[in-house]
């Protein structure tokens, strides 16, 4: 049995820290629990009462008369490792940990791996600590400090909150709304149980249609991502995540313990693997209305009605701008339209938005707008807009009332009716009951309208994400790694680039090659054998960044040129490095330059990047990344989904560049980071794209590890934040 | 007397097109009136009554017992003009013009001319038509076909709406969140009264103490920015402008006769005249809300407190991407703070976010805690953030009640507090109305909060647009002019090459001398004469892309490669132009390359662009503008607001730039489209920029008119929109 049945519906709970102070945690938790309509059993713990709020009160756990499923732990953070011992002893199943002062703060650390340590050796489950805990409105449930959420209406939505005071906010806009909750949890420092664990359970529960999560940070998304993966297909997941600063990261690592991560990775992430980003908490609240309420829609073409027409536009704009199409009306569509609205509308444009102007004072042509727009195949959404206006909103509300109860809303349709000074609460309630989602503000419909149809995209979408694939074979990997040992056993971290390019050639990646030249004089012989101009260059595991104190010499002929060059750079690069040499290789012919890398992130671990090289990338971070392993869809998206991306598709005349090459080198190093956890960072800048082939030029590979003198800096040219 | 007293206090309203019927737009609008508690004269025009809702009633404007003021006129849009003229004869000093069916539909075009013929005539002002009308709370007056606008509270805001709809929804937004309107009007399709105008009135109106704007797009808008720059030092204004699309464009022409025009153009130039962006109807309202009751704020730094630490983040993640920081207390505060939260929340934090934990059942350290953040230098804006919570609510608003009532709210301070199902409306509404503002969600708070610092950011801010400078006077106007009226009298519209150059020296705009070659003998000799590499070039006014038919070759030396280039591109451009010639200029030493133009916008007239040249430019559009003329101040804010200005500071090691040369040309070419009206583009692309100068290697420049061939595209490499 999924153990997290037990924590949503426990047939007895122990409150442990309970308290006849209405106003300490520990009276409110009991509070919560009985004023809940719990209707199991309830143990308060307290060694000082016999009886609290009138129930049977114990000394200890110990003393309980049986075993119970739940205890909810609300002592001081000294005392609640041996309140879980004491729990596990009695045979509970898991335990809601309220108390804080764990990891979020320095003097808890250690006693929150104590507790994990007892989890661990006992195998109880622990929510928190430091957390709100739980409610299930169909048990019912209240296992907070909140009595409050008693209120909480039951309906379709599983909320999973990192933050307790973020779970409350969004319980409460969820209620304000008229939209029902059916579980809620807020996770707090995450000991032993996870987002995952959570989405699991809900993708499993039937009465949940719609998951929210809010999200600051977590330390290992891809347990959350591989879950969402299995589940946005058949229901629909939608996150609102914190974007991280350093101001911001020091007050969520206080809160729960974790760093904020990078926004743009966890954006990326989450929409490879189905789940909906939101960008504000209305957001998140409209897009749970619609996703409770409406079908998913065929397609994303809109029809439009509003007697208002400013509305229509502020509609359409963003609609627009979010992905959705103003749909073309069927011409039949419009001839309809035209005899149905003319007689009372002389103005009405019968194009879409259709401004049915004076129209609203006649029900029965609202009625049969809305009946064409159902019934016409151009159009896939539709959506009804109306200020409130006292003598016409009756027949709006009507119209839309009995097209509902015949059973003409056959396409998802959300109506935009204002209510001032709650002129119209109860009867847009009326209308929710009926699926139907109202809206008091045009661009806020139109963005929930829009995530409707990001959900429809979603269940079409095939996987682009992460599936093994066959590169895996043909990789010598006993002679890559011995590239690897050699390096590490040298006690270095840093790959030369002769190294770096024989580990990647390993890989079949094509780069330039590069040998080490003794002497100004053999550079010479070996420039003349190559055929073609040449470039010398640094060899040190000291000098990252070689180009920057002039470590590179490009596009050399003609014997002076090289000698002058091999002499110069060395004696530069003797500055950083006594030991440094001097690598030859050809001049690569001129192409586009894009740069490749890979970088492991704290949270996500290996990432792939993309993008165009030369200044481009730092000035514009025209970047895309993906967690890697990638397969062959992903790593083309990366490149198409870059702003550059006409650069290569045939730019101003010149030849479109194949991809497959580029991709090809996208798979490889992800499989190669994917297969060598020792590799911190792999970046490839520049590589040159021709039309049919591709060339890496300069590479670096760093190895975990501390990193000595100039290497500790930063060597990505672009950050994930 | 400003035209503007006559509509917002008239002494009395002739309703041209009353009607009984109460469903009607004539019934409503005398309805509207009357409920309004209007306390001027009313006279119901209607041939067909006597009396309407039991107010004597006149057959024709011309029969009425006395001059009146203003005419509301809801005749059908082929009366309309009659009945203007009848309202003019009798005296009114204006007229409302409910009617619709205008210049925003095809057959109304010819009518709404003659109507502003009419007006022009008699010296009658119109608003409207195709508008909802207009209110003041404080006559009080419902000039509207919206009775229930009665409703609308008496407060400090001026709200002008281009579309009669949107006037609706933010009138009851503001309604609903508590907040007050003095006067409200919705223009419709400004026959002879603008948005310049209503702006000027609210500007001297001391009861409007913020001015709301909603605009889809005027056809110039100039009136307006000048009369903003005017006020927004002393009121600040705020707007949401509609971002079209060719969809958007359609429904909004048909809305209010108008397209949207360019988005970036409007946000930049209400940037620079002081206004204040939002982009959702809820900034708006939120926006409205904080500036009608906060003080303007010294600085940018905020101190938060919180219970409920994930509001706290969210807010600082929002208020930190919208220019806001975190406050770093004083270490005073942060000891006091120890000392006043210590005992009863043992694991606050102690910096900023202030974490008060259960310190919140405290009323006395919370009021402790925000009197320390009121006392501290450090903090120019306070923050208090709670998720309700019954058993602590009272203490956090009785806390912050009693700051108010002893006037230790010295700063401005905002409030995050839910109401779920309306448990604390009447309570809320209490603490607003001590000037604290009150917000339901933290991300909208932040946005507010940084929206008040926008605004008193713009009243500190220099005045950087538009005002004459100097060098008109060393412009040799005739010499210049006479270059444009010889191209002109040629039924020309394109400047060629050495055209376009020679203009631009007049200026003193440095460019690069290109000199027409008879033939390819020529062409070497005088490549010679350079001392310098050679460029050769088609010139035609026909060929306005000449690199792109291969008409440009760069970096020529030697005899024989300036013959075969000549040769070759002469083939070239000869398919184009029959009588194309060939021109020769010196090829510039690299440089950073640069692009500078000006363009005539079909709403805002001549605007000025800078951008980085190459594929950059049409890559990734960054790029800035500005409206002409521009003064130096503004000049050199463009060139550093683009996102590529760091390769121009000195960028890996090269030397930073001297940005006044290329501060000159902006400034200069900005005259010259000022000066002389006929130009309709001037594209200069590429620039160099050297350390201390720039050249300008290539331009074009076209003058109005109808252009040919080739030139009918776009010249120019970003749009607007």
């Amino acid at each position: 049995m999924d153990f997290l049945n037990y924590f949503f519906n426990p047939k007895s709970v122990a409150v442990i820290g309970a308290s006849s102070d209405s106003y300490k945690a520990g009276g409110m938790c009991l509070m919560s629990l009985l004023q809940s309509g719990y209707k199991g059993t309830v143990y308060p713990v307290n060694p000082h009462h016999d009886e609290i709020f009138g129930i049977k009160t114990y000394p200890s756990v110990n003393q309980l008369p049986e075993a119970f499923d739940i205890g909810l732990i609300v002592v001081p953070s000294q005392a609640v490792k041996q309140a879980v011992l004491d729990c596990a002893r009695a045979g509970a199943k898991g335990v809601v940990i309220i108390s804080s002062g764990f990891k979020e703060i320095e003097t808890g650390r250690e006693l929150e791996k104590e507790i994990l340590q007892s989890a661990i050796e006992t195998g109880i489950k622990i929510i928190g600590p430091n957390t709100m805990g739980l409610i299930n409105t169909a048990c019912p449930l209240n296992l907070t400090f909140v009595p409050f959420l008693k209120e909480v209406q039951r309906g379709p939505i599983g909320l999973i909150s990192q933050s307790g005071g973020v779970c409350l906010l969004i319980l409460y806009a969820l209620l304000n709304e008229n939209i029902g909750t059916s579980k809620a949890v807020a996770l707090g420092n995450r000991c032993n149980v996870e987002f995952s664990d959570i989405l699991a359970h809900f993708g499993s529960d039937p009465e949940i249609k719609v998951i929210l999560i809010y999200l600051e940070g977590i330390e290992n998304p891809r347990p959350l991502l591989e879950e969402a993966k299995k589940l946005t297909k058949f229901k629909p997941v939608v996150a609102y995540k914190v974007r991280g600063s350093e101001a911001v990261n020091r007050a969520a690592f206080s809160h729960t313990g974790t760093l904020t991560g990078s926004f743009n990775l966890y954006q990326t992430a989450f929409r490879d693997a189905g789940i909906i980003n939101v960008t504000s908490i209305d957001e998140l609240i409209d897009t749970a209305k619609i996703l409770s309420l409406s079908p998913v829609p065929r397609g994303n073409r809109v029809g439009i009605v509003t007697p208002q027409a400013g509305l229509g536009i502020i509609f359409s704009s963003i609609a627009e701008q979010e992905g959705l199409k103003l749909a073309e009306l069927a011409h039949s569509t419009i001839e309809a339209l035209d005899s149905c609205l003319s007689s009372m509308a002389s103005f009405a444009l019968h194009s879409n938005p259709i401004d049915i102007n004076f129209g609203v004072a006649d029900k029965q042509a609202i009625i049969q707008t809305l009946r064409l727009l159902m019934q016409d195949n151009n159009v896939d959404l539709v959506a009804l807009l109306f200020a409130y206006h006292p003598e016409y909103t009756t027949n709006i509300l009507e119209a839309v009332e009995e097209l509902a109860e015949a059973g003409e809303i056959t396409k998802p349709f959300v109506l935009m009716q204002d209510s001032p000074a709650n002129a119209l609460d109860s009867r847009i309630k009326d209308i929710e009951s009926k699926n139907i989602p109202v809206y008091s503000l045009p661009d806020r419909m139109a963005r929930a309208l829009a995530n409707l149809y990001r959900y429809a995209d979603i269940r079409q979408k095939k996987e682009t994400a992460i599936s093994g694939h066959s590169f895996k074979a043909a990789l010598d990997e006993a002679k890559a790694k011995s590239i690897l040992t050699g390096v590490e056993q040298e006690g270095r971290f840093v790959l030369t680039e002769p190294e770096a390019k024989e580990f990647l050639s390993i890989a079949g990646v094509p780069v330039t090659p590069v040998k080490i030249i003794e002497s100004s004089e053999k550079a010479c012989s070996a420039a003349v054998s190559l055929g073609t101009p040449a470039v010398l260059k640094l060899v040190s595991p000291l000098i990252v960044h070689k180009s920057d104190i002039g470590g590179v010499k490009l596009n050399l002929t003609g014997e002076k040129e090289i000698k002058e060059a091999y002499e110069d750079i060395l004696l530069k690069g003797r500055h950083f490095d006594p030991q440094v040499r001097v690598g030859l290789q050809p001049m690569a012919p001129p192409g586009i330059e894009v740069i490749i890398g890979a970088i492991t992130d704290s949270q996500f671990g290996p990432v792939i990047m993309f993008g165009l090289g030369g200044t481009t990338v730092e000035v514009y971070q025209d970047v895309s990344f993906r967690l890697a392993p990638l397969n062959a869809l992903a790593a083309r998206e990366m490149i198409q989904e870059i702003k550059g991306f006409s650069l290569l598709q045939g730019y101003r005349g010149r030849v479109a560049v194949n991809l497959e090459p580029v991709a090809d080198i996208l798979m490889k190093i992800s499989t190669l980071v994917t297969t060598f956890t020792q590799i911190k960072e792999i970046d490839m800048n520049p590589v040159i794209v021709y039309p049919n082939e591709v060339l890496v030029v300069d590479s670096r590979i760093l190895l975990n590890g501390k990193t000595q003198g100039e290497t500790q800096g930063d060597v990505f040219p672009v950050s994930f934040s």
